[in-house]
């Protein structure tokens, strides 16, 4: 257990030889032990604030730590159904004084452990924070509380020419996509969330509302708290409510598939691609593993061999020069296939096919179960990574399809697992594990989208070096108890 | 003076009640009296390790806090040419022993007193550090040294068919651009160095030198420490190398200007623009006033009414439609004069004029010293707040253009000034106080680009609330003994 005066110590410590180097280790952040007596003296006062609010049920606490991941659940002690900023500060302000985590609760879609309660305590859900407060057409942005799903947004946006491009596959709430910087496939023409969030608004672990920003477009008045708190998880305040850019709909929009030889042929096609300057909306790779078990899931009939999906957006001449400038850039490496795909059924079609690779890779065997991971490195060494990977995956008698949004350099594997094998499931991890060390080594980063989570924390001393104890630094400023979903992002340090 | 006893009792009443309110205010962070000792003793020891590289004669000093601003100048004790991150490392570990201020140096194009001593101390110059280290082209990624300048690098570049896009008017160093989160013209297209740096290398106050990422496009593997060094200012660490992003130059680059009744009209037709998705590279206002007076510097001859610049990136087609739209849109809104720069020459020639808007200002009254200030704001209060700050700067009797980067609803007024006449000063600096302000209360920020530096710390508060203690506390956190550029960003507070 890490006490409050182990903090003090520390952080004198580090203040009388004026170096971060004895602040606190990141293996000081471990989580805690469960304070009993604590928690249940806040879910006493909580029950008293929010009556029906709050929930203690083992049904609704288990599916508060049900994510899609293959780490193993850890309950919360009690769930709070959040309706505003001020109900999610009273629970953090009692939760701060009872020294009780507080864990805050999206869409439960994290895939590395994010809304796991490894010393209990009370998750906060934002679902229902789901109104859209502002929509500024003129100044394309919108406010949103922290619990409205990118799908809300953009159906609420539908008549106003306008669309919030961000999509990391699941229906995922816009503060749970803040929280983790999440991105997806068309991140490599409109960013990710770190580019999007214009500024946002936090409860601290004091339980103070801070907003970070304005509604300005840049800013270089101090320290960027938006950037600060986009990715950081939930480790240094839980975000409320948020402003987000918004683009016009493009006049056209079209998409197109292209086979490929090799994965290295697809990659090289890929960087010609992004050298020229083309604006690619989406640029997918689906390996030929994928591709197999898409036709089987969704019903099509792709060539089995490595696959591009293309999406141009722009004006109906402009995209139709840059699928043609494409079309010429993949012949060059054996790109075959080129296929336009211009009705706005067939584009959804092929999409859904994309954002079902996990149902249609798990549909191939009932039996497991997949683990989803992600790394991104430099897009010149994306071949290189993609290849090794399937060969590590292959060689540890595994299946393992790998899809990337590579025009950022970013892929995933999706390896099949039977969790009551524990060598398989050690198989599993070897070769995850292979993959973000290969990832650092080729200065690229342990996870280019899912986060950091539980399931990560080993490998941020490994990728930040000194850095990792600047940002324990920063937590224990921030929140010097501990309280804020503990036991994610940092821990587990040398 | 605050000791650093008075820090560690900060940092414990912080933890003993759980909260930020206590743990520093803004005012504790304003600059401490000079060290005389410290300094005497740190300079006899960086002399030693030095020699010829360390200079304390009066006219470097006087030149290494001599940048283009109102405010008076504060000479450092000695100025470090530094070579390599190791010698920063060295002269910052000297300075932390002893408790001596670092000031970082770029270009000295600071227009808010960014390179000032307020407690004297080491000014640390990194024009030397101007080696291009690595150009990745497949990767679109450059890693250089902080002292190495936009042009040089753009210059180096000349061959590849890349370029790196950001241009803050000046020709700044890329370290210095960094720290205060420079943009400029076009960063409508190509974003600001906050989007545009993927990592850095900087030297924190204890002397550890700190790599905050990789080359990866992408990552969510912890906090976000690159984007909290971009636009700290040298108060969290000295920058010493980073890796920003590069562009292919694009196949065709137009330019055009067209003339409009009022700003307003200027301003909707920009608003309109934007929304229509169109990818402007550049969308400069000039106001009447700087209209003139950039006919007359640059002997040219504009309509003298407000006036935008333009920039189209593209296909040979692409540039051709983009400018096709723009003239139908600002048609609406009474454009006219509407005309294409397509030469090479002619556009240099619009652009430097452009850049020049400064020099044609200040050529106007040679008697007085033009004081740089800008704000930004969202797009749609862009035009009223334009013209009530027109308003008044004619009320207050100066004479003052107004030229904007007005795609990001960013613009600056440049007031005259007879520095010997302390009642015009004060009229000129309640104009600029009341600019800050309006933005402020239009949901923008008091500083788009220029940073806050000494001049605009009183508003550091105004503009972030409680955010301004999350801020200190993170200064507090990571300099604990406040040697990193004291007196800037932070303090004055209430």
């Amino acid at each position: 257990m890490i006490a409050w005066c182990q903090v003090v110590r520390y952080l004198s410590t580090a203040i009388a030889d004026d170096s971060l180097e004895n602040a606190v280790a990141l293996k000081d952040l471990e989580v805690f032990e469960r304070n009993e007596e604590g928690i249940e003296t806040a879910i006493g006062i909580l029950k008293q604030r929010f009556g029906e609010k709050l929930k203690t049920s083992q049904a609704l606490r288990e599916q508060h730590c049900h994510t899609t991941t293959y780490i193993p659940g850890q309950l919360p002690d009690a769930v709070v159904f959040a309706g505003s900023s001020e109900d999610v500060q009273e629970t953090v302000r009692v939760c701060a004084e009872h020294h009780v985590p507080v864990i805050p609760f999206g869409t439960g879609t994290s895939l590395e452990g994010g809304v796991n309660a490894p010393a209990g305590g009370i998750s906060i859900d934002l679902n229902e924070m789901n109104a859209i407060l502002s929509v500024n057409d003129e100044d394309l942005d919108v406010t949103v509380q922290a619990g409205v799903t990118r799908e809300a947004l953009n159906e609420h946006l539908r008549d106003t020419g306008l669309f919030f491009p961000i999509d990391p596959g699941a229906n995922a709430s816009l503060g749970g996509m803040a929280a983790t910087r999440a991105s997806g496939t068309n991140a490599v023409r409109y960013g990710t969330m770190r580019e999007n969030v214009i500024s946002l608004t936090a409860v601290m672990p004091d339980g103070r509302i801070v907003k970070t920003g304005n509604r300005a477009r840049k800013s270089s008045a101090g320290y960027d708290l938006t950037r600060l708190l986009v990715g950081s998880e939930g480790t240094l305040g839980i975000i409320t409510e948020l402003t987000v850019r918004l683009f016009g709909i493009p006049e056209a929009m079209s998409a197109a598939i292209c086979s490929f030889p090799t994965v290295e042929a697809a990659c090289n096609t890929t960087i010609l691609a992004m050298q020229s300057g083309l604006p690619m909306a989406r640029i997918e790779l689906l390996d030929a593993e994928t591709v197999k078990a898409v036709n089987e899931y969704s019903n099509l009939s792709y060539p089995v061999s490595p696959l591009l999906m293309l999406e141009f957006h722009g004006s109906e001449n402009g995209v139709k020069e840059q699928a043609e400038l494409f079309g010429a850039i993949a012949d060059e490496f054996g790109g075959s296939g080129f296929d336009w795909v211009t009705k706005t059924e067939d584009r959804n079609r092929m999409w859904k096919a994309r954002h079902d690779v996990y149902w249609a890779t798990t549909a191939q065997d009932k039996s497991r179960r997949g683990l989803s991971t992600d790394v991104c490195v430099p897009i010149s060494r994306l071949a290189e990574c993609v290849t090794q990977t399937q060969a590590d995956i292959a060689e540890a008698g595994l299946y393992g399809p790998v899809v990337g949004h590579v025009g950022d350099g970013n892929f995933h594997a999706l390896i099949m697992v039977d969790e009551n094998d524990p060598a398989e499931v050690e198989r599993a991890e070897t070769v995850m594990e292979k993959l973000a060390m290969r990832a650092l080594a080729m200065e690229g980063t342990c996870t280019g989208e899912h986060g950091i989570g539980q399931g990560k924390r080993r490998f941020i001393r490994l990728e930040h070096g000194a850095g990792a104890d600047v940002m324990a630094a920063l937590k224990i400023a921030i929140d010097p108890r501990n309280i804020m979903n503990p036991g994610k992002v940092l821990g587990l340090g040398d």
